[in-house]
């Protein structure tokens, strides 16, 4: 097959994912939803949190872990705040709602807040705190997940990536977003070396008794390290108790991450949304935005770098290309995907022509 | 002298530090706030923030860079959200009025967040949202600074240290403080590598010409990175953005630090105060951080650590420590405090008995 042959329409692929939640009991409208914020991120270049998550979710499904059919219950309405309890239904329906109502809030307020309990998994925070910038709001994602760290100084996995993300629209240049997780290093990273049978980095993670390693297994037996030391940790402890703690949902190792196919999640989530106008005009906002970029991308280039990048302009450019080329799945991804329609009675279909 | 002769009494240093101000023009009250954060600092063990600026202040006053008199205006009133113009006051004052009445608008609506621009640098992020905590609001801050850092895969300083601070109420435990800046290394400790003649990790800064170096003096000469690669340099534009865009105020190159006596500093902030009370009981909330605290400081602890401790609990165990037993301040900082006191017309004042 040629590399042009191999790639993988965008609508035939969101095409294929919505099935699959139908399958499991999903809504039409939800299915088609979920489907969008995966294939998103694959366009992105976000494979990690793609389409190769299908399986994992429709398992979670499967089980019963999560409900097919989201409803969100508001809990807490009390002004500029909400709170609202996404019942073990579909993250991704779960935190649609939540921005969708944190926008609104802010509206009428210049700010809204929407904690969310009782949620799953929803892959990229981008996506959403996405939709509240193109709503004209500076939105704030945290979510908390699965034990994957150590706290600072500690010998058991306790915090998750817990990743944030803030959005904001950026005059006539695609979103500005920032999106990370606070764990150092994929564990993916860790498994290719492993691979290669290369060593790490000693700051990557510590072995099972708590010393600094090169070694790959060592490493992957042991504890991922946080980003960037204690200040890591620290923020991966801030974004627990505001998407955990404040919500009411589950933290510290009480969550299940998503690759778990039969317990419910817990995992909460914290939105926030500030309404551009209300704080100045939105033109003059627009301008200083584009004045922003155009000095970053203005300073001299480092050698080993080709552009200076403002924070999510290489998924824009990511996504673009691949609306116009398609998408290149990893063999592996497209073997599970098949895997995925034998088990949902979808085998006839052809993700390629 | 003994080193219990050597400690200064914090009461002494606070009256002090505000006899400087005063001299400076300084109301009374302002010049005690102003001196209580910043031996505060000292308090908590963070001596860079601490009374070792007072001379910087002090510089600034004189010069007119900022007005000793603070009166900030409020140019947006709007339900949940202000923006306030700090008329190049003292950041201090500045702060605190925006802290307090991020709180205020907190209780009538659930969250209250306040934008400010033309500010001045106001030493600690996390003395401020402390005081929100201690009012029951987990409290958030962002502020930008002069630059000090490139844009990832640049060569040109355009980022500041760009700290962020979210501080909550822990049940019967000191606050839960997470109050970090986005540069990976503080320049001090590139100093420090340079007077002992010791190379430096290689992911600290790059040279002049844009190469990794272990040469701390090359590292001086060239650009600091961000901590965590590009996902620091990312949290710093959102910072910028958050304070200096959304606000009205200078950003990137066009802050300027509170080391430069001459330039009005520009300096913008963002502060967010969500009412735990609003979100659930709080009680209840209060039992869930106790929980969180005793399941962290119980995992086992790793070789080379002595203890698990939860974000600010080190830093109130300095605080209780220094209070008890005074403070020790470096031989070059009691030596700054002279030259002030001479220039402020205070040499007469004894720090020690």
């Amino acid at each position: 097959m040629t590399d042009s042959a191999k790639r993988v329409s965008p609508d035939r692929l969101r095409e294929f994912v919505a099935a699959v939640y139908r399958s499991a009991g999903v809504p039409a409208a939800d299915a088609a939803f979920a489907a969008d914020t995966l294939v998103q991120a694959d366009l992105w270049g976000h494979q990690s949190h793609g389409v190769l998550r299908v399986g994992w979710y429709y398992a979670r499904l499967r089980s019963g872990a999560m409900r097919p059919v989201t409803g969100p219950r508001t809990v807490v309405d009390a002004g500029a705040i909400a709170v609202i309890d996404g019942e073990d239904g579909v993250g991704q329906l779960v935190a649609k709602h939540a921005v969708e109502e944190a926008v609104r809030r802010a509206r009428l307020h210049g700010v809204g807040v929407v904690s969310v309990r009782n949620s799953n998994h929803f892959g990229a925070c981008m996506y959403y705190t996405g939709i509240g910038a193109k709503a004209g709001c500076i939105t704030l994602l945290a979510t908390n997940g699965g034990p994957n760290m150590a706290p600072w100084g500690g010998m058991k996995k306790m915090i998750g990536t817990n990743p944030w993300s803030i959005a904001a629209p950026a005059g006539r240049h695609p979103t500005m977003i920032m999106d990370v997780a606070v764990s150092g290093v994929a564990r993916g990273k860790i498994f290719l070396a492993q691979q290669r049978r290369e060593p790490i980095p000693d700051t990557w993670a510590i072995d099972r008794d708590g010393f600094p390693t090169t070694d790959p297994r060592a490493a992957l037996e042991g504890f991922i390290l946080p980003m960037a030391g204690h200040k890591g940790y620290a923020i991966g402890v801030i974004v627990d108790l505001l998407s955990g703690v404040l919500s009411g949902s589950s933290f510290l190792d009480d969550v299940h991450g998503p690759y778990d196919p039969v317990n419910r999640s817990g995992a909460g989530h914290f939105f926030a949304a500030f309404d551009v106008e209300k704080f100045q005009p939105r033109a003059q906002f627009d301008a200083r935005m584009e004045e922003y970029i155009a000095r970053l991308k203005a300073v001299p280039v480092a050698p080993g770098h080709e552009e200076v990048f403002y924070p999510g302009e290489i998924e824009a450019r990511n996504d673009a290309r691949h609306r116009r080329e398609g998408l290149l799945l990893p063999e592996d991804t497209l073997a599970d995907l098949r895997r995925v329609a034998g088990e949902a009675g979808l085998a006839g279909f052809r993700l390629h022509d």
